[in-house]
């Protein structure tokens, strides 16, 4: 069993119901097989435009339990004021009547455009039909019904003695993710207590989806949610944390490196910072800089924009104690250009992974942010929505 | 007489020394016609990586005077550790020498590429040469070379009964203009307290160069500089503040209109917020975003992804109260989509000049914010340096 349904205790299906003018799936239902609420965690969007299912999904969770959570593609039910709230709790009732829950157990998640009001037509018939093909087997379709411009769908597994902790994601529009809709599903059948689940996830998508090159900033969708069904009983928590971190943190690497346009994936890794926070506020600023993301599509191994972005980050740094690798090719220490190897540089300018690292220097701080290079083909996915 | 020379008692020069390759014009000067040192003032990059030239400047104006600027253009001396300071010593010097100032009453700039040595032989050889041929006539040629990427100097003039304000900038890498390097220099002939002037820098630039799409961060080599010569005597303080806020604001919107690669001039114009400070927040978070910039590049009204951006900006807002026009022509009221003139959109979106007017319905903050759309060419003109 793949991503979401990998867990015992969950069932999961994908189908097209019709948003999507190009007949893909474009609607997901995931589910406890006992049809019973387990507990579940959630961390939305803090954007103040928050989309219809953001806040629905919240409040239904309040009571830190959820038997299902439904999901479409193609229409984000954002920026829909109040009939966009109705539309959403429609979908939780119409997922709860085709399962035999209450409405207030099923959580909703949307992604697509903004602005458009959901075609309720095609959910009032699509609802009811996925309810009906629920199976342990259906986690890879329901991946597949999440996607927007997503080329490949996105799932990861991990282990940890006798539990399993499954998920799937989307999320392509990656270059600045935080504004692209990010959704997860995370499911285990881990026993875990509600406040254990919600410091876990804090933690996982701390290290995981936080260190996409995100800027604080989100989108009026993104959503993190995870659902344990208890069916494998207890672990020790920092063994769960673990395995919730290597799910979230491959989905989080897969959205990076399936991002729109990109022909590079990067990895910047500050160290020697003052505090992992201010390493943070560095590898962001880098990452986030279309500058950086320019020369890394141009393969020029410019590491004056990196000291820069470094300098006017925020962290605390001496620029001239900086030193910068490109895939362990030092190209500046002390802060000024050094010699290094040319056909070195060469390569790890030419891979299609390439790792930044800066070492300031002044203490232990690290972190790292992946992110991508900047294309034509990012432009091009998003000059027009239609 | 044009620019930075039109003001009474400033002589400049512009000539190729050879820094640049393509022997495009790479030295320019500005000093005063009487060799004196006057009031002057200046504003500098916040980026913690200050290039060598902002160091020595910053320096030289402790004192609140200067007789002279001396700029080169096609290398920043950026990430240039003490050889680069030195260099940049050398560089007043030699201008002192050349015109018979103190070398501490010289300030100076340099744009370009970051990382590498200034090469010294050109400027040995130039800076003596342009001491020999500055006049008032010379404003146009010093505009011209401290060009970059910039397809066109820039210049600009006001007058307040009977003073002159006038200047010249460059900066061209300007849809994340805070990480290009801007530079201006501005003289004027009003006589001024070194206080005064101090304080109305200040404001003009808080009002122009700060409302280009910045983010707060700033390039290694960011630098204002303002002399005043007070040979053309007094001037009621609010008038000079203005005239000096008119030639700052001209510089900045030439240098938006000059972006590299840009096909659109767009204002981001938030009314309505809780503050003058929120409505700022809230028109950079429009403008910086990559997503809207592609939007803009394609002619599409896409209104959900300036919503998104104005909820994700930190600014205080109700997302069900905004409302979004495209030159005039609403597409968002209280939040969800509204009916428009759609010819009349097609006409908007389709124009070189764009105002996206963002009204949060809150209170009485506003604030205006220049940027670009996002084009191939940008990207064309930033991945290689070489």
């Amino acid at each position: 069993m793949s991503g979401v349904t990998a867990a015992a205790g969950f069932e999961a299906a994908g189908l097209a119901c019709g948003i999507k003018e190009s007949g893909a799936p474009d609607l997901a239902i995931v589910a406890t097989a006992s049809r019973r609420p387990t507990v579940a965690a959630g961390v939305f969007t803090s954007n103040l435009a928050q989309a219809a299912p953001v806040q629905v999904s919240a409040a239904h969770l309040l009571d830190g339990r959820a038997a299902a959570v439904v999901l479409n593609s193609g229409n984000a039910n954002a920026a829909t004021g109040e009939p966009g709230r109705r539309d959403a709790h429609r979908m939780c009732a119409l997922a709860a009547d085709g399962l035999g829950l209450r409405a207030d157990d099923v959580l909703v998640c949307s992604t697509g455009l903004i602005g458009i009001p959901l075609p309720m037509d095609a959910l009032e018939a699509g609802i009811p039909k996925i309810c009906a093909c629920v199976s342990a087997a259906g986690g890879a379709d329901a991946a597949r019904a999440i996607m927007t411009t997503d080329t490949k769908p996105k799932e990861a597994v991990a282990t940890a003695g006798a539990i399993t902790v499954g998920g799937m994601a989307k999320g392509a529009a990656m270059l600045s993710p935080a504004m692209a809709t990010m959704l997860a599903v995370v499911t285990t059948d881990a026993a875990v207590e509600h406040a254990a689940l919600r410091r876990a996830l804090a933690t996982a998508v701390s290290g995981s989806f936080d260190c996409l090159s995100v800027d604080g900033a989100r989108s009026t969708n993104d959503t993190v949610l995870v659902l344990a069904s208890g069916e494998a009983g207890a672990v020790e928590h920092a063994a769960f944390v673990d395995a919730l971190t290597h799910v979230c943190g491959s989905l989080a690497e897969q959205m990076a490196r399936d991002a729109e346009g990109a022909t590079k994936f990067i990895r910047v890794n500050v160290v020697g910072a003052r505090t992992n926070a201010d390493a943070r506020v560095a590898a962001r600023g880098v990452a986030n800089s279309q500058l950086v993301q320019c020369s890394l599509n141009g393969a020029d191994p410019y590491w004056g924009r990196v000291l820069s972005e470094l300098g006017a980050s925020g962290a605390l740094l001496d620029p001239e104690r900086v030193e910068i690798s490109y895939n362990d090719v030092t190209v500046c220490r002390d802060g000024v250009a050094c010699a290094h190897d040319t056909a070195a540089l060469d390569r790890a300018m030419a891979a299609a992974d390439i790792e930044i690292r800066c070492d300031l220097h002044l203490a232990h701080g690290e972190a790292t942010v992946l992110t991508t290079d900047l294309s034509h083909a990012y432009i091009d996915e998003n000059r027009r929505t239609s």
